[in-house]
């Protein structure tokens, strides 16, 4: 008998066995995860890897053979005393989830849905994206010898794509938007029985993501951070985080889970969860064309939009959008306080937290914990329109001494 | 009494105190850092910080509280089953340094020179760089609050140098060669006592790389590998690599270090060491004009060619290159086996190791580590022009399904 439990449907809570299966067939609603998790400690996983596969236990794979890792996870969490200083916090940490093995949070998510495709014996494995999560699946796809098919649509610029293509997968250039090569990839998932990850597999796949909470609560010698600011596109991510930080509890890793407070951090021009949240309601009203820098939050209606204003509930929590100019100058901020380079998602964390501060809804000796979910090499032309090029200067040392302080 | 012993030539053997000094007053030879060690074990290391700082006893800073730290280090070393598989290799290791904070191993001695810059309370640093060590020197400079000034000529791509500039350095734009900006950074660097991290600051920077040695040994569990294979620009890693295994066996945490063999890679088209050593050699002749696509190894002139020339004698050694194919193919096997991208650099290598095994150089059973040192994602445009773009495809199941295995 495996760790898992069953899957059961987060709406009508029918319960369901493992199997290669995501949606509730009464109701629609999608299928987490429970388990029944064997007796840990701090000590089971001290002296593991250091990757997120250090905590197999409590991740959705009966078999360690199954595994396939490319190194991921245990991304430092960093204790950023000068943006600290900056803002005005005493007690800030950034976990720099950039340095993955492909430059993105999407490893841990791409990495388990990856394992469990090898658990269950498929034959290939895929998925929609148009960045971080095409890469990332593509490399594990590599390392685990899946074929890996990416649907995406047509007008994505090649240069964005060059990683993915270098892992070997199969494009699949639909000309059409989004929606539609969403709409293909679920359609030859379910007909061919591929690992469609974040769809057909995703019940496995957002367990990834949970260990972003894992990982933080380790690093802070098994505490709960007292304030958490998470970017949010579909929402899974903040969702799953949630999950983990609770699973812990359940595992009597942690406690006090309950006080924590969650802020959701999206991008002007793509915030419909926090238009939700600031109206009080509790669904999420699309927003029809995204317009921000932020490409990778700019998921118009996403799928978790709902759960994440539970959660905010839940866990005390507040939603905050900033916009581009702000999403920039936080990018430079960071940088030039931690020298850490990131892509703008990661640069709405970094702006939602200094509103935070500057709104006064985060005290300034909380233990405060902003993640960083992605590279700034991805986006680097974002960077370069607000970054002037240096002025050329003659190979003379007395004129260029003079600029020197 | 710090724990440094004193500066010692390279070549005339003459010792100095150890100050904000690199070049030896009588033979103008290199001035290397010798340490009064102090008495470690395995266990020492063993529940420290995941960066290279771990290893702080024996690297060049005096006080924990000048450290500056990103949070390098520590990288993956991959069992490389696949890519050992593809060839014939039962015993392969990657050491994945691309997956450092500013994405290449020159976090490792970027990160040292800056620590030591605060140490001898510099009010600035900097490097003459054209990459790589741009990146990682104004990260560190950011993280350290020190002003950094970059020296590099004028024809560079605004695009490459996106990172550095974000993180805050100050860029000196020289019309010029590499060579005329390397010589003003030098005279500034002297003239306003500016650390210049790999000129006057280079005898505490090329510390820094000696902890590829030291983790590759601690991640093998304190044994020595076989073979390494070491990509070579200016010879400063593979030589700083040897004499990290060096320590590890004064301080007997290893042994045995005169049986591993050290193979250099180089890339057709600036491979002087490689030229010199298949002629027998003990001095490199420069080439005038490198021509190659892995730039950051383009090093016409390597200032420690003869130092590598004696390691890879002292450690029965070779050297090879690897011509612009070999490294695009050995960039795609290295992605496509083990979902990890590099630059052109880590083709080089990969590309020289697949020419050792084919030479039948390396024992199939030799425990071999290649070090892959810098990322893929700062070279996109090279591969961009070997991936094909893929076709686009009607938005129609149908059409598609065929298309898919």
């Amino acid at each position: 008998m495996g760790k898992i439990k069953f899957l059961q449907c987060r709406e009508c809570k029918k319960e369901y066995t493992p199997t290669f299966k995501y949606i509730c067939e009464d109701c629609f609603g999608p299928l987490d995860v429970h388990y029944d998790f064997p007796s840990v400690n701090k000590n089971t996983f001290s002296n593991r890897e250091h990757t997120y596969w250090r905590y197999h236990e409590l991740l959705p794979i009966e078999s360690k053979s199954n595994i396939v890792s490319i190194g991921a996870g245990m991304t430092p969490l960093i204790k950023a005393e000068k943006l600290g200083k900056a803002l005005g916090l005493n007690n800030l940490y950034i976990k720099n989830d950039s340095m993955n093995p492909t430059f993105s949070f999407k490893d841990r998510p791409a990495g388990v849905a990856v394992s469990k495709a090898k658990e269950f014996g498929l034959s290939a494995v895929g998925c929609a994206s148009t960045g971080n999560l095409a890469s990332a699946t593509a490399a594990h796809a590599a390392k685990g010898d899946f074929p890996c098919y990416i649907f995406a649509p047509s007008d994505i610029e090649h240069a964005k794509i060059t990683q993915a293509l270098s892992y070997g997968a199969n494009f699949i250039s639909v000309d059409g938007t989004y929606d539609d090569a969403n709409r293909i990839a679920a359609q030859i998932g379910d007909s061919k029985g591929i690992g469609i990850v974040n769809i057909n597999m995703r019940s496995y796949y957002v367990e990834g993501s949970k260990t972003l909470a894992y990982e933080v609560a380790e690093q802070l010698d098994w505490k709960v951070p007292d304030q958490l600011i998470v970017p949010v596109g579909s929402g899974a991510m903040l969702n799953a985080i949630c999950k983990g930080f609770e699973e812990l509890e359940n595992v009597s890793l942690i406690n006090q889970v309950s006080n924590m407070h969650m802020i959701a951090a999206q991008p002007h021009g793509c915030a419909p969860i926090v238009d939700a949240f600031k109206k009080n309601l509790s669904e999420v009203t699309p927003v029809e064309i995204p317009d921000t820098i932020a490409k990778s939050l700019a998921i118009g209606d996403p799928g978790d939009g709902q759960y994440v204003l539970r959660r905010l509930q839940q866990y005390n929590g507040f939603a905050e959008e900033s916009n581009n100019k702000e999403i920039l100058d936080a990018i430079l901020l960071l940088a030039r306080t931690e020298g850490i380079f990131t892509e703008p998602a990661g640069g709405v964390s970094v702006a939602v937290l200094k509103k935070m501060v500057d709104e006064g809804k985060i005290d300034k000796n909380d233990c405060t914990v902003c993640y960083v979910t992605g590279n700034g090499l991805k986006t680097t032309e974002v960077m370069m329109e607000v970054l002037a090029k240096p002025q050329v200067m003659q190979a003379d040392v007395g004129k260029i001494l003079a600029l020197v302080r």
